[in-house]
């Protein structure tokens, strides 16, 4: 997607150790008109999966969830980090290693919002190791929910994260592919 | 706002001690066309005190705020609760109370999306004591950045947040507002 790969150009800053801070556009300060529009080149590419849920996990996977639900006409589920007084006392949980943080951080979803039977788009701002997008997998098998699809802003081709869930069976589409990142730029498939 | 108001009557759950359970279209699960509408219509009351900058707090602000920004055609920042590898050394941090985890939370803005001259409106799902909303007036006071106004989805009007706000000067606008709930129900002013 032309637009986002611009926006990285000109404000993306490679922060070495395979980290690109998008902090003004993205992460932090978020562009709505960008978003939204990523959210629409989203729901042009999975409408024909037909998702009825789209998962996603707090907090910068909200931003291109809620604008792809907006398109494509679906409530979106965002899995919690820490488990709110409002979740019942049974919850879906899962464990993920966490890329910029180094530590484990713990998806937790409740049952009351993603069922058997629903078809799940999982959508998230980055493709780097998977282990996120993994994490999201896990929760909506865990749900008996059918996976339709994984859509992320951001793939860094090099770490991995599409291999590690091409057995999935299902598309994988990022708007964008970074193949390399150094002191001399940013580089896209 | 009345589609917000049914929303509420039909899917809301009142558990006791003042909380009110939205789980279903705004804290967990999140309604994108709902969203859309509230955020329409803050741009609606808000588009005469013109802002630059919407600031909200992750996690459950990012959807209004995001919708708003739509709306407003302005960028959003949401204030950090633990600060990312990706935000400088030098940050605004105050410290609020947070009404549903019974702690304190940290509030974090890096002073390269919020500065002095910006025009800003603070959007949050809740307005209950007024405590996370004053953190986020400290962090705008802290950049030189002038409050325009704040709108929350949902106040709670038994909490005494708005006359904690008042003194600010500045429109304060809550898309509905909870006068009473118990186990008969949810009343609206």
């Amino acid at each position: 997607m032309k637009q986002l790969e611009e926006r990285i150009l000109e404000c993306g800053k490679y922060l070495g150790r395979g980290i690109l801070k998008v902090d003004s556009f993205i992460n932090h300060q978020v562009e709505p008109g960008l978003m939204d529009a990523c959210g629409q080149e989203f729901a042009r590419v999975f409408s024909d999966v037909k998702p009825t849920r789209i998962l996603t996990a707090e907090i910068s996977g909200i931003a291109p969830a809620l604008m792809a639900g907006r398109h494509l006409n679906v409530p979106i589920v965002y899995a919690r980090k820490t488990k709110p007084i409002t979740m019942p006392d049974t919850v879906y949980l899962t464990v993920a290693p966490s890329h910029t943080k180094g530590n484990m951080t713990e998806l937790i979803v409740s049952p009351e919002y993603l069922a058997g039977g629903e078809k799940v788009l999982i959508i998230d701002d980055f493709l780097a190791s998977g282990a996120t997008i993994l994490g999201l997998v896990r929760l909506a098998e865990a749900a008996g929910a059918e996976l339709v699809g994984i859509g992320t802003l951001i793939e860094k081709s090099f770490e991995g994260g599409r291999s590690a869930l091409e057995h999935l069976g299902v598309p994988i589409v990022s708007l964008v592919t970074i193949t390399r990142m150094d002191d001399t730029g940013i580089y896209f498939k």
